[in-house]
């Protein structure tokens, strides 16, 4: 284990296993609980770095999957590592790359995991195909040439030292929801000894300052999701991250967190713990509630690029689609109030949907920019009031609709 | 003849044409010369209003042809305004639709009288058809619908008094190269009488604040150029505009151009002078000292959207295509010492070929950036060089490959 935390918790929510604080990485502080923009392929799609940072996000993610397969793992060492790269100077989390290899195999994964039923073209590397998941790892077929590749535990920790990422996850099996508990319990074994493989690659070969995060696995089943949290929180990784299939539905979903949320209470309370791949609002309140330190999803990014604005209308699912054609003469911001670039210079649902309608490239970006401030803002809001001993009030009053920012703004990292 | 041009002259290369001022509008003062960056469907693709004023731009270009199609002039006069609709408070030029209209039927003028050779994919406007050309107006075929719509010289200037830019542009026919002098003519009649028309319609119903300007036609025919000009220059047009074909290589361009601005200095030496559609660098130099006072053209956004980005290297035509495989490793900036945020930040040519190639947005809108940022420099170079009667040297360093921005910073508008 190692000598300390990465992580320093500041204050813990009395009423909650909530906490905020400070994860200290290679390139700096990130205020926790945190969302993590993805910036799949070395940009978060639109936007600059100096802008992703203005938005007051502290740490992106880079995708193994995607990097290892274009430009390369090594064409990006050449230029100093992923940060130079894509010059953002703060800290870089990357995925594993196992979701995305997985994701080709399982087909539907993605969509089970994450609610959505968004088809391939949001989804390339399904047009990629598993050659055959093995001990040693996974062949497939790359969906941009068709070459045969191969990714294992040691591949992956090797793809993301190159990129020197600073914050590394080890490569797991993301079991998919469809499959039965015998499979599920066979995968998260498998997945554990990947995570000593991990593991032991990385204090073999690793960057020094980059950490590590295992992953839970154990699918919906509550005895092997806590012999799994112990698993990983036995073992000498930085953080702790929770994966694959969460559930049928969002109560299941959180059921699913809490049980692994509980174990990390009693046997590993100072890690950071990041939820993989989750990010609606309320998931985002209820996640922080559960003790989550950190996430990341695509959903701001690629609603906004899909036209899909975020609003505070819980009976909306804080959606609102401006693709519709009712909104063609709407004259009004995307919400009264919200200081995003877009609604603080007055444009409206009209313009913002004639925009995605002729695909205008201003258009997905301004509604990234939208839908990432409001998610910014919801974080800053919850650890501000970890911070100030007021999160029931301040969760309440999110998801009774509240605007987030409304809340005074999180104190600056240390 | 209108009593007081909107042009203030604030001094005159004594060598040339050339000429800095001051050309005032309703929403403000344009500096000039001046470059207008497209803003085709009610936005510079991809950035945001401020990021152009922030980059030097005065004024923008709206396009008529495709706001009548989408989403429709009434749609955004209910807004009130194309400036409100899409959140820009400076001066906005829309051109008049002949030019669109017309590539439809003559096919390829654009890439005639612009010297390119893209193709459809460019110019959506070739999908649709032209059914008739009367001396009425235009019947065509939607792009967009397949449905039959007609415009002439009053629904032209009605759809850009219902945007209600500063700047209307007379509808003419744009005269391709490849018809006879007969025909060219005979079309420069006919654009005369439209002209006529246009400004009794802009008269009677035409916004009180909005400047007309009307357009020169003759082709490459020196008689027809001059009489061309002397009629427009005849009529009580605010600005002249100067269209159609200009020749078969820059040489006769700049040729026809000449033509033109001689006998404006003659007859209309105060008012305000357009040259549609032109933007390359060593054009825009070129076009300075003949005395031209604004310039719109695509190149720029459109290059950058395509991977290729401006450099001071005349020998290369100014050009440096990035989708180019020697770029993988790459690790140089654009060029050294620009200011623009891509060069500024420290990316380099192989990161900004991997986003270009991932077809990643944030790499289109960095290249757009960079090639607008450079248009800017080199047009606020030229306008401070004639205003300290240096531009003999200052189009010289130029065209000799110095960067733009080396010299002083052009002087505030008055």
């Amino acid at each position: 284990m190692p000598p300390m935390s990465a992580l320093r918790i500041e204050a813990r929510d009395p009423a909650s296993r909530a906490r905020a604080g400070v994860l200290h990485t290679a390139h700096g502080p990130v205020r926790t609980p945190a969302f993590v923009p993805l910036a799949t392929k070395a940009t978060v799609k639109g936007l600059l770095p100096a802008e992703v940072a203005e938005l007051g996000f502290d740490i992106v993610l880079g995708n193994t999957f995607h990097l290892f397969l274009d430009p390369g793992e090594e064409l990006i060492a050449g230029f100093g590592g992923l940060h130079r790269f894509m010059g953002w100077d703060r800290p870089i989390v990357t995925d594993s790359g196992g979701f995305q290899v997985f994701s080709m195999g399982h087909g539907t994964v993605a969509d089970e995991v994450k609610g959505r039923t968004s088809g391939p073209a949001h989804h390339p590397e399904r047009t990629g195909r598993v050659l055959a998941i093995e001990e040693a790892g996974v062949r497939f077929r790359s969906y941009l040439d068709g070459s045969e590749r191969f990714m294992g535990p040691e591949t992956s920790m090797a793809v993301q030292a190159a990129l020197h990422s600073d914050l590394a996850l080890v490569f797991d099996e993301c079991t998919p929801f469809h499959v039965d508990r015998d499979y599920t319990a066979r995968s998260t074994e498998r997945t554990h000894r990947w995570l000593r493989r991990c593991l032991d690659w990385h204090g073999a070969h690793g960057p020094r300052d980059q950490l590590v995060y295992g992953i839970v696995q154990g699918g919906v089943h509550e005895d092997l999701r806590v012999a799994s949290a112990e698993h990983v929180a036995a073992a000498a990784v930085d953080g702790i991250a929770i994966g694959g299939s969460l559930g049928a539905d969002k109560p299941q979903m959180h059921e699913v967190v809490g049980w692994t949320t509980a174990v990390l209470d009693r046997v590993a309370l100072d890690r950071p713990r990041h939820l993989l791949g989750i990010g609606d609002v309320d998931d985002l309140i209820r996640g922080v509630e559960l003790g989550i330190d950190s996430f990341d999803c695509a959903m701001p990014t690629r609603l906004g690029r899909h036209g899909v604005a975020l609003v505070p209308e819980p009976e909306r699912r804080w959606r609102v689609d401006l693709t519709a054609g009712r909104f063609k003469h709407a004259d009004e911001p995307i919400f009264d109030g919200c200081p995003c670039p877009a609604c603080a210079a007055g444009l409206s649902r009209g313009y913002l949907r004639y925009l995605v309608h002729a695909r205008e490239l201003t258009g997905m970006r301004l509604l990234t920019i939208h839908n990432l401030a409001f998610v910014a803002r919801l974080m800053a809001d919850l650890r501000a009031a970890v911070l100030a001993g007021t999160l029931p009030a301040t969760a309440g009053a999110l998801r009774a609709g509240a605007a987030p920012g409304a809340a005074a703004a999180a104190p600056a990292a240390a």
